[in-house]
């Protein structure tokens, strides 16, 4: 469980100014709302305002500004300029993620081939196959499979039931969620000319940056030629679909069931909302925004915010109004007609 | 596999009316199209009605209204208010998931810590981590993995390589499927101002409530602060996303490929169709039904039915159509406009 | 790791015209922007002709119409009808996947009444149950699960962490991919009348042609009465949601995130993109290409592309747009007026 800290510790970490107790002990971290005696909580969102002042938190994070106006609120302060990362930087200190024990749990099944580094932790059932390479502080949570011949940099996580096939190559700093897999074969397929499909053996691998995180069941397929790739510092929530030799670059970030189809890059710095997709052989640059359940159908270009898709309604007018979309084009040639007409 | 059960047996269970030979012995449930020889089927949906006279069953759970015009039907008739809802209580009795073994399967690693209640299976492979506590009755297929202090009410059923990580409460009944993950870390990052993501450790856990079901592949993550709360009844699909901080109501039903983005809140008694999607940080009030494919962009505080998105064409049409709608705006305007020139 | 074969060799299991040396040696397979000394590689798309001149591949496979016009490429060529296809057949030969060790490792489980076949590998951590049949040449990778009475025909791959529910029917040389689940639970529930839901147990069983392919975390789920449906020579791409009592037609396609409700039936040689999705109890007949993330609400008696949604725009444009297809009834009986008023 989380330990205990000094307000004063929390502030030399966080570099915050603090008006309060600096020996004021801090058990936990919680919202404005549900904080109680020796708990943190933080301000960022002008929406939370009206809760500070009735706060129980016996501290709170929050920017200058808002210091300056607590109205009853009776706790510390720690003042920053960008308080919403300054709660991101400090929550490590409050994860109750258990430490796991160091070593290889006597069920796990490690091939000898295997170069397994310093202070690894592969636990109960875990597999690891032939000339896989897990570097220092990695950790294997009970039934991952390490495919022959991949690599895993420093300090990667790896929790239960992750699938990893082989020849895939990831980066230090990995954090990867159950149920997700990694390298299963691109969906490639010729047709073999007499109905049927001819399956594309997929012999490339995946090449995956540094610090990435892989939400659970996401895919991320090997490539057919070439590899797959997932660039530094890309965040990756669950049920995501990342197709065979796609490229994604440095800090992309992509929420729930976003996807990416075959051979398509996207850009560094972009966004994917939920369920934001990109068709097949598609280029995607830097600095692009998809908002949520949009299509990208064809390559963007430059910078900004793309999205698709209907508002939604009430049952009875979205009848109404959506049968009308199957009509649009004969709406807009008769509203031209009118329009000559009347000139 | 299931056995075999006399009719007087069967409407004595179903509070039913039976018209037929109570001794006839019933081996198995069917629709009434495939059912033959000692087989029990059901009508209830009008669709079926001339199905009836041709089936072979030998018995039919139906309603008064259809029993008094059976045509040429022999078998014999149980007759109910409800009979879809006779068939669903009727359907365990018929159900061939394999009786387990009761007792912790000597290859599955339970933690010392761990506290097991009686009339536990825990099969091969599957692993208890640390602190962990299974009530009684409890199944869990090969290859699951419940994590470091979590716990299972009674009677759950847990299917093969389902992950549970730590701090994760579950009530009783609780029926989850293979693959669904419980508690990874919700997608939380702030953008640490130099261009990368700051991780923000994700400190909450998973509150879930009695009599739940959880679909193959589906993702419920922890709460950054706080849990991720699901009520009592509520039934959840394959392939559903629950992000962090949302709640859920008693008895909604989530059907696959829904999801709900973090921290908003769907009510009770409520409807998500197929791929039906909450934006994150809003509220749905109780008994809301959301149709296929719709997105939900806005709190909704009014019961009734919602939905977006547009109508199938054939590929021809839906291009000349779709195009128009980038036009739409322009033609509002130019409507207006003709409206005001003929006036 | 792949071998290396003589370019006569290629050009002999491809039935290809062969221009250059029958000696020289083939050690991997490449793009032709990528490839390299040694390597083969291929032209099929129009797209890439301009990257032939330039390749450094020391063979190419291609049509005879772009072998007479081959630039400054001075590698050898292996002219064929269908270039793709036989890139696709030739893959195999260049497929880097282990070969697995044949037999039962220590540390899997299989229960001793299931019948196992010659040539079986089942790796470490895998678990099959009572009465499954495994026939010849099966690989079971680590993890993996296998019901009680399940069969898998002749040459099935199962990946690690597969989850193979009970009595479910597999034909021969299926490939299914990590994370997947056949056999869960259908989504069956009848509402009892007091607010709650009755489960519906699922009692029929799930089964599938010979020549199948299965993608990560896809699910297929059993009948509620009666089976589940795949055909024969079906692909089956990532996160695919198949519901209880489905039929897929033979050799149909099913990209990443398409689903199918309970009770469809999709034809033959159909295609569903990527998100394509059917609505419950409807009928999709053969031949039917469906667009990406289109929903098909309503039954498709003839052959034929069809599609639905919006075009992307930037979100300024789209917010515009968008807001107007809820007037889209209004400004339809708008129109219609004022074609009467100048008439």
């Amino acid at each position: 469980m989380s330990e205990n800290y000094s307000l004063g510790e929390v502030a030399a970490f966080l570099n915050a100014e603090l008006r309060g107790d600096p020996q004021l002990r801090i058990t936990g971290f919680n919202t404005l709302q549900n904080a109680g005696s020796g708990e943190l909580a933080f301000l960022a969102n002008e929406k939370y305002v009206s809760q500070l002042a009735n706060s129980s938190a016996d501290a709170v994070i929050l920017s200058g500004r808002h210091a300056s106006n607590i109205g009853g609120f009776s706790g510390a302060l720690l003042i920053l300029d960008n308080p919403y990362l300054g709660y991101a930087q400090i929550s490590k200190w409050f994860d109750p993620t258990p430490q796991a024990h160091k070593g290889v749990h006597p069920s796990a099944v490690v091939d000898k081939s295997a170069q397994i580094g310093d202070n690894v932790s592969i636990c109960a059932n875990a597999v690891v196959d032939a000339d896989a390479v897990i570097a220092d502080n990695c950790y294997l949570a009970p039934g991952c499979y390490i495919g022959a011949r991949s690599q895993l940099g420093e300090g990667c996580r790896i929790s239960a039931n992750v699938s990893i096939y082989h020849d895939i190559s990831i980066g230090s700093g990995a954090t990867i969620h159950s149920g997700a897999v990694i390298g299963a074969d691109g969906f490639g397929f010729a047709p073999d000319g007499v109905g049927s499909w001819q399956k594309i053996y997929q012999i490339g691998g995946v090449v995956i940056g540094d610090n990435v995180e892989i939400g659970a069941c996401t895919t991320i397929d090997r490539g057919a030629l070439g590899d797959t790739r997932i660039g530094n510092g890309v965040i990756i929530d669950n049920h995501v679909q990342i197709a065979h030799n796609v490229a994604v670059g440095d800090n992309s970030a992509l929420a729930a069931f976003s996807g990416i189809a075959g051979s398509s890059t996207l850009g560094s710095n972009c966004i994917l909302a939920g369920d934001a997709c990109l068709v097949g052989h598609i280029e995607v640059c830097d600095n692009v925004q998809i908002m949520a359940r949009s299509l990208v159908t064809k390559s963007i270009a430059k910078p900004g915010s793309f999205a698709s898709g209907t508002p939604l309604m009430e049952t009875r007018e979205w009848r109404k109004n959506a049968v009308r979309i199957s009509q649009l084009d004969s709406m807009a040639r008769r509203l031209k007609a009118l329009e000559k007409s009347i000139k």
